[in-house]
């Protein structure tokens, strides 16, 4: 079996194959691991039939493995992360025992020789025939493994089913796709922002003593609780004025700390100063939210920007999507075909994302259309639609669904259901905030031109009963120097969603954090 | 004033300058502002002195500014966050109300025209003479500003004088010139990971109920403490068994909950399914450490390499770090020369590192040099030296700046000290782990590959008194198609400590956290 030219195999086993491989193979090989990756091979122009002949290593988890020809030989579907595809492994009953090989979850690393499959019109132009299995990782007891069959279109294990076993879920192929463009998104994120416009990564602060009027209800951060021992008596409490509040103090960081709702406050320092910068934090909300649009600790990719205004802050967020979308459909062919198995429309919608423009409409445009939608009874919302109010996710839906098919910006907001910091428009009723509305999941960026101007700003937080103290800090930044700015927020995992077409926010994230649960 | 053929330079204070600036100076607009950057001008060859002629607006802070010619005019340095040069602006009576120009930390938004200095050998090749002022941000007061004369060398303030003022510091132009450092050791950290070397980025958890054998104290993450209530009613309290106990499935996540202290146990779900990965994540412990080199929450930057043993995980930290290195010689050439006027040999040290093969020492060695070194009276440790210790600080700072005076790495420690997760050598009484140890911070990686075998590595817990039941998840990545894998985490902000020679670590992160204080 094999090429009698070619070197005897147990060399290839030594510490470091790369040093042993021949070099065309050796060229091949994935740096600092023993293998070559399977998209390097089914990747190649013609499938990777070229490198018919060349013996190399591979090294993942077998999805499907099937004894045939009376025991005789088996074929596996290994997957080694890199792609979504699989490669067809061949190995003869004279190599090795072949019931440890198949069971779905097994890890095997082999060298072999990669041949073309005699069966003509094969799905894959190569597959590889063992000559040697340098590890097998068998499976303790393949009739409890939490994953078989991955590969049998009817015993898929469901989303909620995989949530239960995230330390596994990345086994699961459909998922590890889901990893892969998350990746390219974040990729996409930062050549967006530093090559192509010059924006600088900050790292914003994570724990917080900022306990400002936020996006939400905040996790708190301490090291005065004790989970083995008496606790009421290892609280601090302040002696008076009662009733006895925790004598905060005497935690880590001297005051009650949280854990972040946003980088902002941070970036608009640095922007305050002339620095374009965006952050991709993670950020946290301890809300009571059992949504499929809702988790407790989410990436929230920021961008703060400098001498903008509201206009430029808007072109800047169309901008970002449209690049991402066009990111995927030139990075990720074959996890997005993967992902259309289950949501059809996902190409085209991100298609759709990266060539149209985006629709601009006033609040008050938006209303309008709204009020008139349920006037001539094409649409019943529960929440009635007056001018005012706070737009609710089916009024956001509607206009992107329905109305315009395509991703809208809704700009100039009512001042009363924003926050502060919103720069007061000239018919002081409303604020320059702005939010990206797209298909599928409703708003996906929120923003706004920042209030610059001083006495505007402490006028504001007057009005809304803000009390100053807290914010004296930010009021510098408009003391001292200050500057136009805006800036925004995307909801990552949001992102993930309507790239993916994925139902649940749980299942675009490694770690799903929510509420009764933070597994791992 | 200014060419006559030009347009009207009302025309250029429309909303949007982009548009109705000549196309020349369009072209140098940096995108989504309306401004010109200053980097773009002054990074040109020659200095930006081709640029003579063009009219274009700049927006930044003043760094110093001075009225001269008996009040006809002022000259105003002026940085805009893009470079650590400021640009000379010059600006006539007649054009602005000179006096609320030049304090230092004022924001310009001017239009001018660039000129040649009438100065031979001026220090910059180009000035901007200011034609119309769009805004100025005045200091409210500017007796009261915190960061007077930052351009003076004798008034510059401390270290320690701008953390108190954290949201001005990026005002400051060696801080900002750390943070850019920083954005480009990340950029270079995606670059080695990602493009060089196929790994992708991961998200892992940061809040987890992992409460296992960490790497330090963890900071508790909860929902059950109210700032302003009557706490002691507030927590629920288990009834039994005495001593009453919190009920942590109160709590938000149904039990008590943590900050991370290492994505590790995350990455190695992902490398256990084939996956090359890496992370970027924020840290924490919650020690009580006032050193200068610890931070409570902190970047560690962890990959986790799949089919990878010990000396394949040396291999990629030595690559990664030399790379980074690199990198910065390549792209920070100004940045660095700032860092240099503090610490005259930190170019020289990013150049070493980058070119030099790390010294490869095994712990055993190790500890005979420095004993040696005792013996034969070179040196006197506070910490006694002997085999089976864990290597102090000033043990790791000898070995890299004295003896070796370059990057080492020391391997296979003795397993006494070290974490059960890592590789039972054949010898039986080292691990599979590795430090790199560079001059000025000392121990900059650590890494380990990681223990694969199932039994050995229950033997170990079993070894070390650790409960088996919450390592279950752990234990499965064993018990179901194992597979050798190592990894490492580099402490980032110790890499910005390194490249900048900065000397405390809390000058090399926007927001440091750290006991006592956690400021915005």
């Amino acid at each position: 079996m094999g090429d009698p030219t070619a070197p005897p195999v147990s060399e290839l086993a030594a510490a470091t194959l790369k040093d042993s491989v021949p070099p065309s193979a050796k060229s091949l090989m994935d740096s600092f691991t023993d293998r070559v990756l399977v998209r390097t091979i089914l990747s190649r122009p013609g499938g990777g039939a070229d490198l018919a002949g060349l013996r190399v290593p591979i090294c993942g988890l077998v999805q499907t493995g099937r004894v045939q020809g009376k025991g005789a030989f088996a074929f596996l579907e290994v997957n080694d992360g890199s792609c979504a595809a699989d490669l067809q492994v061949m190995v003869e009953a004279t190599v090795a025992d072949l019931s440890t090989l198949v069971p779905t979850g097994t890890c095997v690393h082999v060298v072999g020789m990669l041949k073309v499959p005699p069966k003509l019109g094969a799905k894959q132009k190569v597959e590889l025939h063992v000559e040697e299995v340098l590890h097998v990782g068998a499976l303790a007891d393949p009739a409890k493994y939490p994953l078989p069959n991955t590969n049998h279109p009817k015993k898929k294990p469901t989303p909620e089913y995989l949530r239960d076993w995230t330390h596994l879920r990345p086994r699961i192929k459909e998922f590890a796709a889901v990893i892969r463009i998350r990746d390219e998104l974040g990729e996409a994120t930062r050549k967006f922002f530093r090559e192509e416009h010059g924006f600088v990564h900050v790292d914003t602060g994570i724990i917080t003593t900022s306990d400002c009027e936020g996006a939400g209800k905040m996790f708190q951060v301490t090291t005065l609780l004790r989970k083995d021992e008496k606790q009421e008596k290892e609280l601090p409490l302040a002696a008076s004025p009662a009733p006895a509040k925790i004598d905060y103090s005497k935690d880590f960081f001297g005051q009650a700390a949280y854990l972040s709702v946003s980088g902002q406050l941070h970036l608009e320092t640095l922007a305050c100063a002339g620095h374009k910068v965006f952050t991709v934090g993670p950020t946290f909300r301890a809300e009571q939210s059992h949504t499929s649009r809702h988790l407790a600790e989410f990436r929230m990719v920021e961008a703060e920007i400098p001498n903008a205004d509201l206009e430029q802050d808007m072109k800047c967020a169309e901008a970002y999507v449209k690049y991402m979308c066009q990111w995927l459909l030139d990075k990720c062919h074959d996890d997005m075909q993967l992902m259309a198995e289950h949501d059809k429309g996902c190409i085209a919608r991100l298609k759709l994302v990266a060539s149209t423009p985006f629709i601009r409409l006033s609040y008050t445009e938006a209303v309008q259309l709204l009020e008139d939608a349920v006037k001539h009874g094409k649409k019943k919302f529960e929440k009635k639609v007056e001018w005012g109010i706070d737009l609710a996710s089916e009024h956001e839906r509607y206009l992107t669904e329905v109305i315009f098919q395509k991703p809208v910006i809704v700009y100039n907001y009512p001042k009363g259901i924003k926050a502060f910091y919103m720069r007061l428009n000239d018919d002081s009723k409303t604020v320059a905030a702005m939010d990206v509305l797209v298909p599928k999941v409703g708003e996906l960026i929120g923003g706004s031109q920042r209030e610059e101007r001083y006495e505007v700003l402490q006028q504001r937080m007057l009005e809304m009963g803000l009390p100053l103290e807290p914010y004296e800090k930010y009021l510098d930044l408009r003391r001292y120097g200050t500057m136009k700015h805006a800036g925004f927020g995307l909801g990552f995992e949001r992102m993930v969603l309507f790239s993916t077409g994925i139902d649940n926010i749980r299942d675009v994230i490694p770690f799903p954090r929510y509420p009764g649960r933070a597994d791992l």
